[in-house]
């Protein structure tokens, strides 16, 4: 009987914003896979940790970011074999996903390396619709378009989206700020974007974006942009 | 002492997928406020009714989906006043909204002609990543834009926005089915979508877009697009 790997999906970072799925899952699983970088603490099991059983196996595993190139392949191969090896011995994994597993999230790259059948999926909340939550104001109503853009597609790209849509959330922020500010105040939306960093968690910090000083840039940050003055709470 | 409003996201359908804030939400609320249709069963209380203190008091709401016209205001303003009266008198409101409040959810007019200062909102598991959890299929990945496209859009918005990004999801599908169809088989993106069903209830049903016969219109879907055939699980 070969066992299940399960991608659960953690949220944001406030633990409150586990599913009672998540939470039932996370607590039967015999192995519980996270992402963490050596000598950093994990997020995703930090969320999770109170729902570990206790005579579970905890498995961190440094995935790059990157899954194209030479060293992240064999890190990605490595840890394939390590959970197949798992669930041809019945065993169940918990792979512990911040956000949602299958939005944007790096815990697919490992699992299309792998021929797996028993694999499922519980959704988590989206670092999207926490920024939307803890900011008070809608991602998106009626008829409108809403985009996800991530912060490091080209400028031009970034303009002609924006060009055409009211809504926008700019992800993966980090070292684009500069230039995703410029591209805002190009497009007309710098005005209401707000920059959220680190949703739900204790160190969460909400700003109007054009209240970043020159030099200062947000770190782990979502911008919601909205062209116009529609949007609910302004 | 004023109480307070809160909107919870009570997810696509699956109890289980509620969050451990929603339940805490629920549970210690005094009003609890849910859409209704007349004669129909209400969806938001049935995902969240096993945490419905036995104290609180049930106030189903018929909102309508449009808020623009005479008789829709009346209603927004009707509930409006009696949400309002309650706060007045220092009780806890919870506002039941299927998936996510602020991710295409209609509370959020109603809010918008409240002028209400204790509000919170608790984010939900949006119909989004619940239709890419039960087919197992990324969202979008890396840098790939994303874009949530209404159904009532014209179609040739639907086809420029298309044109130029792989992953997109159409909502509010409904009776746009037949031209929503001919729109993906112009932009080339009907090879790949995926039409889910009531994703994550007991009648969901998962079809490919193909699939569908000439007559045939599903109910209350999500389609999922992708173009090209880099998207995991194909």
């Amino acid at each position: 009987m070969i066992g299940t790997l399960t991608l659960v999906g953690v949220g944001p970072g406030d633990p409150e914003l586990l599913t009672l799925k998540a939470v039932k899952t996370i607590g039967a699983a015999d192995v519980v896979v996270y992402p963490q970088k050596p000598g950093e603490p994990s997020l995703a099991l930090s969320i999770a940790e109170a729902h570990v059983g206790v005579d579970a196996v905890r498995m961190p595993v440094n995935l790059p970011m990157k899954v194209e190139r030479e060293p992240a392949q064999l890190a990605y191969d490595q840890i394939g074999e390590t959970i197949a090896q798992l669930l041809s011995e019945g065993k169940s994994v918990a792979y512990l996903c911040e956000g949602d597993p299958l939005f944007y999230g790096s815990a697919m790259y490992l699992v299309e390396r792998m021929s797996i059948v028993n694999i499922a999926i519980v959704p988590g909340i989206t670092s999207l619709t926490a920024t939307a939550s803890v900011v008070g104001r809608p991602l998106a109503a009626r008829n409108e378009t809403l985009k996800i853009l991530p912060a490091p597609l080209d400028s031009e790209k970034l303009i002609a989206e924006l060009g055409q849509t009211q809504s926008a959330a700019i992800i993966k922020v980090g070292r684009h700020f500069d230039r995703v500010r410029d591209v805002l105040n190009q497009t007309g939306h710098a005005a209401n974007a707000i920059v959220v960093e680190h949703a739900t968690q204790a160190r969460q910090k909400i700003t109007p974006l054009a209240d970043f000083a020159k030099d200062e840039r947000p770190y782990f940050s979502t911008i919601l942009c909205y062209k116009g003055d529609e949007a609910w709470g302004k």
